[in-house]
């Protein structure tokens, strides 16, 4: 039931999306859905100009600077509930500034970050903890 | 882009699971995958004995007696990004008392919970907000 540490980090490796969740002050937990992708088990979040927003790049910018704890989330549904599992890493977060090797690693993630200008900042989750459970 | 407050609920209540987020004093934030039911905006989560548990039952309900904020966000991924949606609820949490309606609300929408037993309790969500963003 419980999963252990590498084969956390592989379906975490696999996962197109997950679940980013940073504390707000005032509301508490702020999760949104994020792409990613994993540097030797960093997790590197784009911050980009291609997805429209509303407020969120802020808030959860400025979340990560007043309390730079955070969780990720990968999950897996289905109706069949032996096929459920999870996967959920804490983590401290940085705003990093945007480097060749971190558009490379995104790009060859997402073909959406192709594109120049597409990415414009990234956040860094330096994992604390990893969890996982499975169904069977 | 903003969706407003009708159609949010309309999506949270065709999505067939969540994420929970609770507040957790050291830890920070706590993602878990649910699901849930509204009865009336409110969101009705089961506490059941039907998938295995590790510690994560007395998890969250830990944290939501020492904290009872907590958020419950709906999505849909795509790797068509401009199908991306997602719903965010910011609620209040309570344990409550599993009641008849309670059962019967849950099994109707998981047939999981048709069998006796299934059930152990219930966790109420009473929304403080709610917002939410589609990429089109």
């Amino acid at each position: 039931v419980k999963i252990d540490d590498d084969e956390c980090w592989r379906r975490v490796e696999v996962s197109r999306h997950g679940v980013l969740v940073t504390l707000n002050e005032s509301r508490g937990a702020d999760p949104v859905p994020v792409v990613f992708a994993v540097d030797h088990r960093r997790i590197v979040l784009p911050v980009d100009s291609v997805k429209a927003k509303r407020h969120d790049r802020l808030a959860r910018l400025d979340n990560i600077r007043r309390d730079p704890r955070c969780a990720m989330l990968v999950e897996h549904y289905s109706e069949d509930w032996s096929q459920l599992w999870w996967v959920r890493v804490h983590a401290t977060a940085t705003e990093a500034a945007l480097s060749e090797s971190t558009v490379s690693l995104l790009a060859a993630r997402y073909e959406q970050y192709s594109s120049p200008g597409a990415l414009t900042g990234a956040i860094v989750l330096t994992p604390t903890s990893v969890s996982g459970w499975s169904a069977e």
